[in-house]
């Protein structure tokens, strides 16, 4: 195994088997065209907070604009064996896979859209055997970059207006790990990162300075923050921690006087260590006193938005905050639970039949119906969210139904401004979405979030915004349940 | 941006941008080739554990053997710019990092070795330039496998020789995250997956049936089984939750009986919801009572070593267990804090100068010397595992001294069988290590878990396998400490 292998393979088989099984079941069965509708949706906003930041689609996009199947991944699935060593795929299967292209119509919520439980961030509708198949990729790229996307944001909201660099790509879950998680943390407010890849692939503003190593390698600290000063003399943090930290500081205050005689500045100085509120202050009051009140102090060490908060609470004099861990692997959630779930089919008489998966919880009842998110505004912000059914017609004063707490509904005055949040992105498989510039994604999450009202930003126990479903739809989802509850005691 | 791109690009910029700026700093003062070991290892075994799987070897061997500067990664290094808008980086530094290749040795532990913290999983010996450079790819690749293999093994251990299949690539963070969380698992003891990727790069069995959505295509639940059935008659394993789980149970039954005469056999039922431990029970007794005591039950749910140990002590009838997200993701640690520190550094007379970083927390301060792992056994398993200095040399009787508890010593007696953990990878830049096949390394997972005692296997609070540091390095890490400290006094 080789990673380059990896990283030039298609990746029309990075799916579950089931999606391969399933297909060829569809195939079989003669419904393979039979057109789907299947919507991508969380249940929970992560962290136990208040809202959720879409991201990914772009690379969603990537991976469906380029879906076929390679003649070593048909190789492949042809040396699949069944338990009593028959093929598990029948040759006609493999050429109808051969001949496949992403022909679905996809509508999305374009990224860096503030969105809620429930409401789809991508809708697709097309060929039942595809629309299935391309289920465990759109996951896997969407669940991950909203996850991290929505922690970043909250970490900027944590930092209050300073500058936030992401750290993570060690402890990262992976290589693509970091790069999709430094992506994200760019979209949801990162200033910059220390992923030299990323900053590459994504044109994402790049920044660090050095490690202990650095420190250890010379004679004296002093020896080595005058060598990586020489090296970068306008751009170096010296990281103080090494041996002992306010003599570390002393020590880059030497530094920082030697520049200034050079007419050169020291940037900063990187607490890694240690009680962060204590050294920061101290650090601050030392620098202050050598007259060097512009250089930056940047900390690290298993930060995030809750220790942040802490810190800016205890007056800590940290200007620039190093996320790493807790950022890139999302470390107190580490994965969204976004599901992927089939809503609608259409009959032979051109109607369609709309379809629910039950559950013994009602929060894992899906969302029957061809869905679109309605998003009502003022001039004060974001008022509600709607999902209605695009096939039903519309009341002129809609009511919304929370679906976990049917007594929380929201009814909506005739004339209220509102946009619909889902956009297309392909029409029958060809591409009609205009990609935005990540700069742009991330001046709309700024935006977004500006939108919302603080109690909905409170990292803990938030208000919660009003979001549900249109009454109508409600009803619809009701009685399809009670339908099947019923059908299921005739059994 | 194009998920191509990224895929095909070099790694050589995988790292975090402060890799480069301390190359240009070592370069420019002359100590580029100046020679230095590096160590990785982690502080703490993962999930509260008493033991770590190794792994990532493999990965970190492809990185290391392809490392070069391509022409695009100089023309991105050419421009960035400084804070004054100055290049970063001189002309002269580019040639160098072009003219680059891996000159460094490598030792490492095998992958699927059990190893406890402080130990080195990967000792780097060479010019510091370059031994510093790959810090980061090295941690990223090397921390996230051995968690997932530890997290597996956990797995596999409750499972108590039951079939364990991940499941968890929708959950993953990335694709790469899946692929190589993939790997992991199956090293750590996974039986197969629903990765079809990996399935096709790893050559690991894969595995799966069918969605909850192919349930909601068809008129009914037993059309859609008995579909489903006709397309794998040998190999189908119905998902009986879409509707009502016991009723699904019944409809499964109706197919199996079906299958058996038309001369095949149901594989399975799985359950997806609900209180697993009661529902199994219901299955088994249906599916015993309708003679089909051969179909297998597996169960999936944000399962883990702890809910499946539950399950096995309620006497759930569950045989296979499907693995996803907590597996994948390492739900509970998602994160390994595997660090890379600079430990000997050879001076101009030829002598090792040895290394240390301190911390206000002992656990913290690395280690220095040119470090090897001596694992002692007898035939009933193994004993204690020493860190020591290859410098130096080793008393007849050894002892060791747990560094976080000086109280806490071993003494070994003389003669007792032993081997050393680190292995030849690299010899100045050239492979000397036969890559195991995977199967192999899964195979010594086994093996070495065998040779632990059960109570340093137990999940929660095991026991504190004896592993610490040669009393001699312990003594010379102490006399260390108190001379930085004291330099650090006078300054």
């Amino acid at each position: 195994m080789n990673l380059k292998k990896i990283y030039s393979t298609s990746l029309s088989l990075l799916t579950d088997l089931y999606q391969l099984t399933m297909a060829y079941g569809y195939w079989k069965q003669g419904k393979a065209e039979q057109e789907a509708v299947f919507h991508l949706y969380f249940r929970k906003n992560p962290f136990s907070g208040g809202y959720t930041i879409a991201a990914g689609l772009e690379q969603a996009i990537d991976y469906l604009q380029d879906l076929h199947f390679r003649e070593d991944d048909l190789s492949y699935l042809e040396s699949l064996k069944g338990s009593k060593g028959q093929p598990l795929f029948e040759p006609a299967f493999l050429d109808y896979l051969r001949d496949l292209r992403f022909t679905c119509s996809v509508d999305a919520i374009p990224e860096g859209t503030v969105v809620f439980p429930s409401q789809p961030l991508v809708r697709v509708r097309g060929p039942l055997l595809q629309a299935q198949l391309i289920e465990t990729t759109l996951l896997t790229i969407i669940n991950f970059q909203t996850l991290v996307a929505t922690k970043a944001a909250r970490i900027i909201d944590a930092a209050q207006g300073d500058r936030v660099i992401e750290f993570g790509m060690r402890r990262a879950q992976g290589i693509d790990g970091a790069l999709s998680a430094t992506r994200a943390a760019y979209i949801g407010g990162a200033d910059a990162t220390s992923n030299a890849l990323a900053g590459k692939l994504f044109d994402i503003p790049v920044s660090g300075t050095h490690a202990h190593s650095w420190v250890q390698s010379f004679e004296s600290e002093q020896d080595a923050f005058n060598a990586y000063s020489d090296a970068f003399p306008n751009d170096s943090v010296l990281l103080v921690d090494t041996y002992d930290t306010l003599e570390g500081v002393e020590k880059a205050i030497e530094t920082a006087r030697k520049l200034q005689h050079e007419g050169y500045h020291l940037n900063g100085i990187r607490l890694d260590s240690g009680d962060l509120a204590y050294l920061s202050i101290q650090a601050r009051k030392l620098l202050d006193e050598a007259g060097f009140t512009n250089v930056n102090i940047v900390a690290s060490n298993d930060l995030d938005e809750h220790i942040i908060s802490s810190l800016k609470q205890q007056g800590a004099k940290i200007n620039i905050w190093g996320v790493g861990t807790k950022l890139a692997t999302a470390y107190d959630q580490p994965a969204l639970g976004g599901v992927y779930k089939l809503s609608a089919l259409k009959q032979e008489n051109g109607d369609w039949s709309y379809t629910i998966k039950l559950s013994e919880q009602l929060a894992k009842t899906s969302n029957p119906g061809i869905q679109q998110v309605r998003r009502y505004y003022n001039q004060n912000g974001n008022i509600a969210d709607m999902v209605y059914n695009e096939e039903a017609p519309l009341p002129d004063q809609p009511l919304i139904i929370d679906p976990l707490d049917i007594t929380r509904r929201k009814a909506i005055a005739p004339g209220t401004a509102h946009r619909d949040l889902l956009v297309p992105v392909f029409v029958n498989g060809e591409l009609r979405y205009d990609l935005p510039a990540l700069a742009s994604i991330k001046a709309k999450v700024k935006e977004e979030i500006s939108m919302l009202h603080e109690t909905t930003r409170r990292p803990l126990n938030p208000h919660t915004y009003p979001a549900g479903l249109e009454e109508n739809l409600h009803q619809f989802k009701t009685s399809l349940i009670l339908k099947l509850r019923k059908i299921g005691e005739e059994a």
